[in-house]
């Protein structure tokens, strides 16, 4: 659980991913969209998301631009769980704990779910058992969805196998399956799986695909791999307040991150950050790190002397931190930290 | 009403101010902000808006970024008015024509009352009659709130004084009233009066002061001037997806339009410019040429003549044309379009 | 537009059908399930209801009881708008003047259209005006179904070739089509149409089929031509709080208003009532009475000098009243209602 | 958990207190308002509840009638929390499983957080440390109310000075008290307490007031002590379509079930055959028994046995079963009942 949190005033700062800067590609980008263009997403830019994205997946595909995870996240749950019906997700799953209640906002009412799992990681196993657990009468609420999130919020990857076996009991039982890809290209490059494996061919019918925690401003994607719920994702991210009046400002956003794979170069630093983190102090680790969050075994006295050392980082619940690496992390300060962990 | 559109090769559009480019300080802003900080709007520049606004009105207000009006206006109804009440507003206002039916969304199905009125203007003596229509009882839906959008979408402007009768109607009858103020900067510049007293003097509790069609990239603000509703707002802009993460690169963007007034320098500069072809035209105006927006009577032969020298507008319904002027319009292409509309 | 109103000592009342009590045969009923049974609606008199309804209507339909019209009503416009969409109504249908907003909350914010018409009657060129003036884009609401009220609330019957144009139109344009019958029994009645061709022949997919203004106690019934929809209907009605946990009294008053055709006769008994007003006042008529419910042309002091003589009733707007008979219209009020009429 | 479940042909039923009859008086109540009279709650009974239920609980209350106690649960829930915030309840509780989600939908989304407690039983020492877990920020969901049951739904009831150490804290932490009685009367017998110790004097300020299960026919009471929401709970009865046109035969089931504390006879009736049943079976007890429930531990063969036997009854989890007594349990059956479970 994350504790209150205020930057310090060094720059050596582990505490989100949020907190980079925009790679100056995207900036870049913003500044060469700023010309008289049609508004909303009729610009030119915009309209090449489904093409780019479409060659990206290697599979046809709807992709619109957002500005926040949340935003991707509940309009897409919105349009595969109607009011009346829940969502199958972890506990400690973003749209649980940190997005205010939004997915109720956005379904109109529709519940969360939970399924246990280690590390917010879900199995076919434990879906199954917390659907039988519910009874199938109108008395009880009825699941439409599953949502997992990947990389999960404690910085495990699903690998691709293992959501194309949720996207079969999802089959089976006729739930759609949505995947919150916040940090996405950090499972990605960790597990060494392929984009199309991990998503539309195992099942996944929408992804909220992210930028900006990997060196984006604020664009996000929203894949639809299920096309034809594009026109209703249309209307709901205008009757949101989600669409743009100047939409050619995220589109470029979105087209210069896939542009020679500077999503996936970002990942692969942050990343690496973390792996070094990782290696300086392996018996204080929760839980493996398979992308660019590590949470650690830290006592508050101990996580006192890394602060006074100019270290920034959330507390993550009783004797445990969370450092998250992002894409443009200094090796100075990585060093640093690396060295005064180990010293603890 | 509005017409399809589709762009025209010409760079004479004047179909939409949200056509227009960012201003280059805007830019500049984005840019300059471009470093690490704390993630949401826990930055330092979100942090300074709520006083560079209580500065600006001369009164203290609470400010919040958003990236839309839609989501500026329908967060501040979502605060006024609970679901099962009324906003009253025009027929013709942005709110019931252009957002999608978000007010229902985001205020949980609360209905929208039509007050009439020419040129999208509603008066006292019109909001009373429409009230005093309605049986109060459970039955009928009583209403909590009045929408104005100054100027209006009719290029209409609100004076200081006709606010202020609208706040004291609202007042007595315990309305709240909200502003949508997409072209207030425009509103203020043709009516000459004070910001203070367009807006909190006059009796409005929640604003949606627009920047995006005035210079802006993807900033708006929602200002309140009840303070006591932006805890609420606080949490139902997360709620709605609309905290991004990396705040700080709207907060820049307000702080860059009101740095030396660039907000009212913008305007006038728009303003100017639909004098300008307002000038031409006299005869064809639908309504006085308050804003930067001109309606003019132009059969379709006509509208087809200027498309094919090059300008591009929206048809309004049959027999009209709209015109809309932006911060950056040059005047070559001013000039032969006042040209173009007098030699018709 | 319906005034104020308070009962008056009198007997000669004709302010509401609503007013009447529930015939003998609803109450035998409801004392005849006086039983342990299952609860909620697995007794086998809720389970008998699709039957009984399929065999009434002459094809499968799916029937549920509900205790309100707006339950029926709204339930039904929730499973046939999503909340994004609009449903196409008259300005002064029961759903837009008297039921609280509860389409927007059961619907989760869908919008109401104003289709216009005489009587609260609308025909399909003026519905397919309506809709044109919608620009299809994601910017306005698009409709997604029609609600026609038979009777209307200015006691107008649809035909059925009527209401098979409408049909005809939504087909067309794919709007689904909804009937509120809170009045249906007596616009049959009047019309002379069989049951089938007024409804689902003519393209109605859920009837809110009224008993309670016809002689029942607190029992409606949503009848589903379109049988898909119906476990969804059930879900919501749940959700609603409308699924009583001792269902089977509900039951039995539909099953009583069916058997041996009660509830024609009960009609018929209230038009002929109406009949016997409308022939005593034929130039004070505001529309042709063709249901129980008359409009008359009356000045304040003239309906003031009925109430003095002792009729309850309400005024209707300005020089307007309403007068509504029932099943049980005593000949006696009836007659002196009439001569007070004549005599003004 | 509950299983699925069908009605033996048996009259021995223990299935569940909704399967009961309604009481005698009952019915005669509503055959004796089976008069013309004023529509929806404006009729002399209905105006008669306010008054009736102030003098019994000994202070100023308004009273509404309602069908369902979901209704009652949810319109008060409604009130109690809007729709950014949460609702503290024990997760086995009839609003978190029994109810489709009802709380999200009259609520708009609001969400419900679970407390931790031994049948269905909460604490303050739990609520605290459920409302501590929760981070003081706009990213998690903020509880602003309290729902308990009482009796619990398994059958275990709150002493008032329970139910007032859960008041105190609701007010130190600002959070609303809500109380579903759906078997409050149960509750009452057992216990001693006075109504107004249990209720409004221990921090209640809304409560839903069951009378169904407990002899009623469809008619259940919303009681505020809060009075301030009358209004407020007036318009959301009616925009759920709960507002019935003939609401007087709702209210005279509630008088009759007060007259000569009827419901109060019935509660002694239904828990003294509860302790019946639980006297001969004190080892197989799952929960001490408070109320008119009792669980069991009973394996599936001897609830087979059971059944054979001619009784009626849910499985409920594995290895336990529920039996429920009414008011109108008759002793042959319960004595039948007692000796084949003794036998077991």
């Amino acid at each position: 659980m994350r504790g209150a949190f205020r930057l310090g005033s060094a720059a050596m700062r582990f505490f989100s991913d949020n907190a980079a800067p925009a790679h100056p590609k995207v900036l870049e980008a913003i500044a060469s969209a700023n010309r008289i263009d049609t508004a909303y997403d009729g610009d030119e830019r915009s309209r090449r998301l489904d093409g780019a994205f479409s060659e990206l997946f290697g599979t046809e595909v709807r992709a619109f631009w957002v500005t926040t995870g949340t935003a991707a996240n509940c309009l897409a749950l919105a349009a595969l769980c109607p009011p009346y019906r829940a969502i199958l997700c972890h506990k400690d799953a973003h749209i649980e704990v940190d997005e205010a209640g939004a997915p109720g906002f956005f379904t109109g009412g529709a519940k969360l779910v939970h399924v246990p799992g280690d590390g917010a990681k879900i199995d076919p196993e434990a879906i199954a058992e917390t659907c039988d657990a519910i009874r199938n009468d109108v008395h009880q609420v009825q699941p439409a969805a599953i949502s997992i999130t990947n990389a999960t919020e404690y910085g495990l990857a699903y690998r691709a196998d293992e959501v194309a076996a949720i996207g079969e009991l999802a089959k089976q039982r006729r739930l759609a399956l949505h995947m919150d890809g916040a940090r996405l290209a950090n499972a990605l490059v960790s597990t060494g799986d392929a984009l199309a494996d991990m998503t539309w061919r195992a099942g996944v019918q929408a992804l909220s695909f992210g930028f900006v925690k990997n060196g984006g401003l604020n664009a996000e994607a929203l894949i639809l791999f299920d096309t034809e719920l594009a026109d209703e994702i249309a209307v709901r991210r205008k009757r949101a307040g989600h669409l743009l009046s100047k939409g050619r400002y995220l589109a470029v956003q979105l087209l210069a991150m896939l542009e020679g794979d500077l999503w996936l170069d970002n990942a692969r630093a942050a990343n690496a950050a973390a792996q070094a983190l990782a290696t300086a102090a392996p018996d204080r680790l929760v839980y493996p790190v398979e992308a660019n969050e590590i949470f650690l075994k830290v006592s508050s006295d101990e996580a006192e002397r890394l602060r006074a050392a100019g270290f920034d980082f959330y507390d993550w619940g009783p004797g445990q931190i969370r450092l998250v690496t992002s894409w443009d992390q200094q090796g100075d300060a990585l060093d640093r930290l690396a060295a005064a962990i180990a010293a603890l």
